[in-house]
């Protein structure tokens, strides 16, 4: 694939531009209409997809499937809560001129488009993070056009996407310029520096999230950065759970940090158990039972090879099972520490290795577990497997493990990120660069909109979300109370 | 006011950092019992106060007696809608086995607070935007710890109403540490980069704003900047504005640029008016009829004159009211230029002059004053003056400002931010850092809070408001449908 030229990037922007006001106009079920138009024809071309992120990516079949399946979902999903029309966050207070100490005008509220947002596509899930994913799917809900800048691990794959999608967004009436695909780190930066782009969403690794978001933030006019980095996502397995079924969450860990070949934002990177658990054996058998499998590509094969031999090295660290490259096709390994090496110095352990590589850390009790969770930095995910009897002494750890992670699982495992309204796939940096937002769920839209205002505004020159009428019938917080309710 | 010494910073901070875990632990009903204590202690002591803050800002008493009324309703408000529970944005999504393409967990989001949160006071509101101010209200309304540090401008004011506000959150029984007030710019900006601050929030010049916004931006771990920083807050006038109201419109214009004298965030800075509007006497009568007044202390008064000179200056502004300096009081001053000349040039002539100066500008129709308004960045305001025969031609100038502006004010003026939920205190920058957010209004809370989400986790690892029986009796939204029903 070609890298976008110069002049092929201006015509983008300029298009981008140029859709946001009409975009932005279109009532939320017209935009939701768009929405649905781009998940029907990305699911009718799921035949001729699957087969190209196969060619490009080295990911299975059912899993490439079911990420189509995910996206077009998501796209729906989005789609309804436009028509729920929550999203707006409308909020009226009618004039009271006897408030003290001044009288208070009419005051409405609502949400608008912050304007064209670029995307960075990540090379992991190239459906759901990529092209048709979340970000794109969360800002044009939002009512900003898409620039998307293609991750160079799917090129092809992303051209033809992206088609699929423009022609499907055209077709259903979108303002052309409401999406596009450019191909290109020079692309991307270009436009990251760009005016006419007002916010950028972004998931990848913590060196190139970094980088991107110190451009961001000091353009002139700085952007919000919404950037997905790193993650751990550490498991914490209590002394109860080992008892009742320690053999189950060996299988599950192994099943988890192994998925898609480690190849997930939220990979098991540590998996704590407590001293004379016993399930060592059970731990090597069940990850010299997985095969060898592809990388997505390899630059991210070397990388995980480069990293896992670093972890290896570590004097902390001690090899229960070294899985080699071989042909191309990398094995799971499982390294192995105590809690209390890790704790003597954890920033060489606690660093992401981005594949089927993880940790197993021994730990001598519940305050030592604890101070483990302590030196843990943001993450998307934090999971305790425990039993019902562990609930009152599990309290602090799970106190302490809100405090670093967005999501917390219980006796499951952090791979799979629903997408749904409550979702939150976010945590403290550096899993993202902005802690108070999500990439995955419904409100996901909210990092693409600003609100707006209008003071003693007469109704022809606001917009219908406004009217007293309430004529999209949205639900609005009108002095106080939320109602569907005609002013 | 001495200068906080490095050793009563770390304590500060200590103590901020300490006081972050119990405050989150509380209810939203006992955090409002808070609010409610401070505002009290603040109406109390409003006379003891109020002449410390005549004899620091210059500012008279009725005025320095509303923003006292004003800062303590605000944090009823906050309690008010601490006890209404919608801000901490609770979704549920229970389990559904049958979900496509994979099984979804049973979710439960809600937000909790960011951490400590630093807030840099301003010059210009010594209550409302100061010690006891919005960003002081919001983030303690989160559940987040504030570390204030002080304006130079009102150092003995500030410390005493500290001195208010810590004892009464204390005898409340908020934990120590939740509040405390610092001095000096190096107590500022080490703070600002200390880990444990996790938010920081702004009133200010633009100038000011971004250099304390680069500084968190570019820590180790970012965090979010709230800046509010300069505005023009332009106001329109149609040609049947002025046939119908014209002489109204100008001494209400006046009025409003020479509030307080001229050191609004909100002051209108420009005044665009339709060729031979035959005000032109009213105008210099109007403002020749606005006293002198003292300004908040002699640096500002310095840069005022300094900007209303440059703009004096410059070949495009004529002067209609010149008004001098004496005995340390400022006369407001008048320029005027035409439309075509300011968009020949506009740079030189959109810049805030924080001070009674504005310029009114002639336009020669529609379509010249559309031109003129797309030449603005973004602004807090930005405000109409129309008949009811011209809605239709307003749309596309409404539309602009817009997209330029966070609040739109429509035969109104923009000095005066009524504090209620639907306000939004906001806009593109370089009116504000973050124009996703507001520093006024109820939703100024959201911007110290993040979201975390439970999965599958059992009531007693939950916080009471994501329980099924929803003790708090929270709004809710299960299942995509908001209420305030049990599970």
């Amino acid at each position: 694939m070609n890298d976008t030229t110069h002049d092929e990037l201006a015509a983008v922007l300029a298009a981008a531009a140029s859709a946001a006001a009409p975009l932005a106009a279109l009532r939320p079920a017209e935009r939701a209409a768009l929405l649905r138009a781009a998940a029907d024809a990305l699911d009718a071309a799921a035949d001729e997809l699957v087969p190209i992120a196969i060619a490009e990516s080295a990911l299975p079949e059912p899993r490439l499937t079911g990420e189509v399946a995910r996206s077009s979902g998501q796209l729906r999903l989005f789609a309804e809560a436009l028509e729920e029309g929550s999203y707006l966050e409308v909020i009226i207070d009618t004039a009271d001129p006897d408030a003290a100490p001044v009288p208070r005008p009419d005051l409405r509220r609502m949400l608008v488009p912050l304007g064209p947002v670029l995307v960075f596509a990540a090379s992991n899930f190239p459906f759901a993070f990529s092209v048709p994913g979340g970000d794109t799917a969360s800002a044009l809900a939002a009512g900003s056009p898409v620039v998307l800048k293609a991750h160079p691990g799917h090129p092809e794959l992303s051209r033809r996407t992206g088609e699929v999608l423009v022609d499907a967004l055209r077709a259903a009436g979108a303002p052309e310029g409401t999406f596009a695909v450019v191909h290109g780190m020079d692309a991307g930066t270009t436009a990251l520096v760009d005016p006419r782009i007002k916010a950028a969403a972004f998931t990848g690794s913590v060196r190139g999230g970094r980088a991107l978001l110190d451009i961001a933030s000091t353009r002139p006019e700085p952007i919000p950065f919404y950037g997905e980095l790193g993650s751990l996502n550490p498991v914490f397995v209590t002394q109860a759970a080992v008892a009742a079924r320690g053999e189950a969450i060996v299988d599950g860990f192994v099943g988890s940090f192994t998925l898609g070949t480690g190849q997930f934002c939220t990979k098991p990177g540590l998996l704590f158990l407590p001293e004379g658990h016993g399930l060592e054996q059970r731990l090597v058998e069940s990850a010299r039972g997985v095969g060898a499998a592809g990388m997505l590509n390899d630059r991210i094969r070397a990388g995980h090879a480069e990293e896992r031999e670093r972890l290896a090295g570590l004097s902390q660290l001690r090899t229960l099972v070294r899985g080699d490259d071989a042909e191309a096709r990398v094995a799971p390994t499982l390294l192995t520490t105590t809690a209390k090496e890790l704790l003597a110095d954890p920033d060489p352990v606690l660093q992401e290795c981005f594949g089927p590589t993880s940790i197993v850390v021994e730990y001598s009790g519940p305050d030592e577990l604890r101070a483990a969770a302590e030196a843990f930095g943001g993450n998307l995910t934090a999971t305790v497997h425990a039993e019902d009897t562990d609930a009152g002494a599990l309290s602090p750890l799970v106190d302490v493990l809100r405090d670093r992670a967005g999501r917390l699982v219980y006796n499951g495992w952090p791979t799979g990120v629903a997408v749904a309204w409550a979702m939150h796939h976010g945590g403290p940096y550096p899993s993202t660069t902005a802690s108070i937002h999500t990439s995955v769920g419904v409100t996901a839209v909210r990092r693409f909109l600003r609100p707006v205002c209008y003071q003693n505004t007469p109704q022809a020159l606001l917009p219908e979300a406004l009217w007293d009428d309430n004529p999209l019938g949205l639900p609005r917080r009108i002095d106080g109370v939320i109602s569907q309710r005609a002013l």
